[in-house]
């Protein structure tokens, strides 16, 4: 099978190959009357792209989107959105070393395995060039928060290999090339890609997101809570291995007098819950953290067998990222603007009975 | 809303609230001709259920499931399997003083401000009671997974506060009353839990599920991953913060040239991927950890408000456990075995035309 | 597979056999707040029920529905509703001779080829008993769409055989045992009734069901309109052959001078339409008919083959309904009330960003 | 909302509107390794094009589709497949007309109140240009049904107007251009089109289209059989009013001892269950007939209103179908082949484990 969608009323279903003609989605269920064109979108498409710094690969992908349907005069028509990026930087290369190898630590083998057919040139549908159209429908889900929900959602590269940041200053994230939040810690980051550089080598990442201005009530009580629709989102980009909500596995150690987050009448006085208290949003900030692999593009030789079972040795020669999280970044907002926008149309659908007198709880307890 | 289902071709969706008249599920797309009786599913019941040692909550709740329909003959006919759980426990105290109190922590707050009206006897639909139908439905995929498909799912205690494991003996999980699998460990957790009821409060856990002969080829490959499927299942178990796929977070630090798992003609040489490369299985063990909160019911008192916003003091009484993860094990192991029976009906669909030569890939290299 | 459910955000999943322990569903996504109670859904189950006249089937089943969940001092609190029906009407007799056979016209073979193992007592799992969780969930839809929406909902018997009704007066509908609008059909039916009863025979029926009061804009454009829905919910009721929108059938021999509804500044002109264009409603009357086969189940005796492919004489003694399509009416009315609860949650997903100065078309011009 | 998608597990998602960018879709779920090209598709977009005879629209729409992703080597990989047709018949004509106007008959007034925004351009997203992507994503489903399990479908015209056919010669639907297999109606067809020229009229059609040679055990058993999902997909058609199976509106007419299709070791007597019992496939011959509506667009005036609630009269120039329904052949066809095309992936997912020595019943009894 293949299933390439997600969400429920804010629906993205996805299509495109690294290598094939080109890659398009169509984005179903975005309200009518947003204002919208693909300049819109093509900021975050470029944050994404490749060669946007000498710190990440230096393939060239214009990655230009292109609007087909469900924009009228400017505004969007409230049926559904088809978009394209076409296929540019298809090298006519000779792929005949891996079309029958399986590289260490990538989906060859699992694809092949599964579907006895696959698109092998420069990873097919399981290349992470998919998540440009990611990146695209979330754009959209993005506007419309922001503009009808006044919710912002910005994410930053917390942890690249054992280089933990220690603050997180938002207007600093776009002054550096790795959206790094803490100043301070750019050099080492910078020193850490040349050596990768130097080995062949890559490293791991951690990337934080944080939506704020989110209304209370997102979410569904039992299987489908904001906290479980997060982590699929977040799962399901290339590379990543682990999800955390708020304190996450710091959780573990802590105590319940500790993590359970007081709340006073002036507000909540911290939040570990990261936002989210039996899988609905609190209106305090949405917090999720996401670990990525560090890619096994490397020039560095491996082991590896190919079709026949046979020992090969592999060299992912070309021009991979040594951190892929640098460029992540913009996909893991896109993500949770995608979740955020399909609860928000959930909690619409049913919301229009409920009449609350009860004040709402201030997010942030003043400091 | 509400949208209380999991699963696309095994889908569970469940009712009920701690102090109703009970709970139930419906568990729809088991294939016919399974062997099922309720005795299949009460020893997970049982595993799950409070008052098994003196280490958890001491509340009696019998959790006797009942199958209604689906079962005919002792054997499954194909059709949805309805079952339900009577609630016995339900003493009819007083509410009182948490009906206008949202306890922090919880979901009192988000629910009222959500829906404008709950049921807040013991949680109502949040409480953790609703996760027995988990288990009642994980129980049928677990024992159709085992008998038609060979994967056997199994889940430990892998942390308790600062207590980490050291090792795992899958043999030791059911000799102690915490489901460690290190029995070096299981002295200084009995001390922990006992310092914790005495200074009335509770502490986190981090614990580790693992599939063992899964088929290669499980999971789709964008969106609906095996990976992204078991973080949602997974993050949808209550208190849970944090998920993590094979290396997890730890992959963050590692070099690509470490986290890639080498192949060789007799195996992987080692599984950083945690069983799943691209969102598909690789026939290596599924791996997978969840950490869960320490629960907000502790008798150390705290501060909030009231639906007034006035503030209050917390002080929850009652027969709470003070790591609620002990019990979440049999939890785990339900929600993994319900993921990847969704992904094993979702190969089968897809699955006949293909037509392997090529020789599968050990899931472990010989030491 | 089994996928017993229906609706995306008023879903409803049912469970149970006919002579199982009982039936139940699983009612998701009821807005909170809606006063319900079990004596609100017993009138429509009783309409629907067995041995409500000398001109249904004598069976007596009471048919008492209860809430387990969802409901919490008096209103629903937004959670999943679970509701059961136990099954009391169970006679051990000796099912010896249908265990075996496949009765002509029912499912029995199509069952047994396509699970391998069924429920044959009574039908089983395609038992048209099933049909009482629709009618108990359609309940909930109603008075919701009714209290909250103004939209009432109501169905009646349009032809018997060959007789046509040639009016429609709502109120006669419920003063016959034949749901029938026109009182001067009623001895006609009466008379074809005693003599199928005679002829151990059956009849097929017409039913046509109107909902009226409902608001301009119910639909999605594409796959998933308003019709499209109605069409798939009508036909999934046991023994319907086929289902029209309005003019349905009759449109074929229109001109489209004739068939499109004019429209002038009091109204529309005429309601070919049925109430729905381009797949979204109109405002007008949603008007749906469909067409009930003569049941199968009669004592007329008619050939057929055994498991081992024998030919066999059926007989089916027992109690039933010379006409089903009596009894179907409040099935038919529960029906369209789900797809209509569905869609009008839908529709409030999206529509607060849509600000209209166009003035509303009456439904119905003044005559 | 939009929600432009049918399947479950062969699922279609289309966009596109009249006279935007270009219509396309993402077919996914199809198997991989069935041998696929645009050449295959192309054949039945040919049969619905318009300007293929003097008796439909003389526009010209080359609908050429192109396939973007998810077919490598001329093989299906088995994820998700993108098609796109440029629209190239975009004449920058004057909309002034119909931009204020709610054509009577057409979805103008019930987009235009659902969205507030609408494309008017040649009907926007609802006109039926729309369906030339359900005839590209249906032959898919075609050929693989085709292939690889031996299925073939055909529709053809059963009625026009007042002109019904008397017989069914398979053969003869593609010798002439209604799609007719009576030859001897077809003089008497062309004569109604000629005189619905001159009158500026249109009129209605029927339309049954057949699926031979289906295996038992396709459908589920409640909600989503495979009639009730038929239903929902012929519905979904532009113009469709009315869907039946077998025989239909018919049935009600008819009784139990004659409509029953009686069973013999060498076959099924007749097929008035129209291949379909319990919801579940029988194995005899699957029919369907849908109702088309005559086309609103027709030179003769007609009164309606426009966005300011004035009285205008409308009269629909430009090129179009006097008959809808000859076009919507092969869109029949499509329609039915992704519907069974769904089911049989389904069945296939649950198949596996069900052994029968009972001998499959001939579908047909020899006349």
């Amino acid at each position: 099978m293949s299933d390439s969608s997600i969400g429920k009323l804010f629906k993205v279903t996805t299509f495109g190959e690294s290598h094939g003609r080109g890659i398009g989605c169509i984005v179903d269920g975005c309200p009518p009357n947003l204002e919208l064109s693909e300049a819109d979108l093509q900021p975050d498409l470029d944050r994404r792209k490749p060669g946007q710094s000498k710190f990440t690969t230096q393939r060239r992908e214009p990655d230009e989107v292109q609007i087909f349907s469900g924009v009228f005069e400017g505004k969007t028509t409230g049926t559904s959105i088809g978009m394209i990026i076409h296929n540019t930087d298809q090298k006519s290369k000779d792929y005949s070393n891996i079309m029958d190898t399986f590289r260490p630590g990538h989906a060859d083998y699992t694809y092949f395995r599964k579907y006895g057919h696959r698109d092998y040139r420069g990873g097919g549908r399981s290349s992470a060039r998919t998540t440009a159209m990611i990146v695209a429908a979330g754009g959209i889900a993005k506007k419309y928060l922001r503009e009808k929900a006044g919710i912002e959602i910005q994410a930053y590269l917390a942890q690249m290999g054992h280089i933990h940041i220690d603050s997180v200053d938002f207007a600093e994230i776009s002054q550096n090339p790795f959206n790094c939040p803490d100043a301070s810690k750019v050099g080492a980051m910078e020193e850490l890609i040349t050596q990768l550089r130097r080995d062949g080598d890559s490293v791991g990442a951690k990337i934080t997101v944080v939506a704020k201005q989110v209304p209370v009530g997102l979410g569904e009580p039992v299987f489908n809570e904001l906290d479980a629709d997060i982590a699929k989102a977040l799962m399901s980009i290339n590379a990543v291995k682990g999800v955390e909500i708020g304190a996450g596995f710091d959780a573990v150690a802590q105590r319940g007098s500790e993590h359970r987050d007081e709340i006073f009448p002036d507000g909540f006085a911290s939040n570990n819950a990261g936002g989210i208290l039996g899988g609905i949003s609190s209106g305090q900030d949405i917090i999720a953290s996401l670990a990525l692999k560090p890619t096994s593009s490397i020039t560095k030789p491996g082991m590896s067998v190919n079709r026949q079972g046979e020992p090969v040795e592999v060299v992912t020669k070309g021009r991979h990222d040594p951190c892929v999280g640098i460029r992540a970044v913009p996909i893991a907002e896109a993500m949770l603007a995608i979740v955020l926008m399909d609860h928000y149309l959930r909690h619409r659908a049913q919301n229009s009975d409920v009449q609350l007198s009860t004040p709402a709880i201030p997010a942030q307890r003043p400091a």
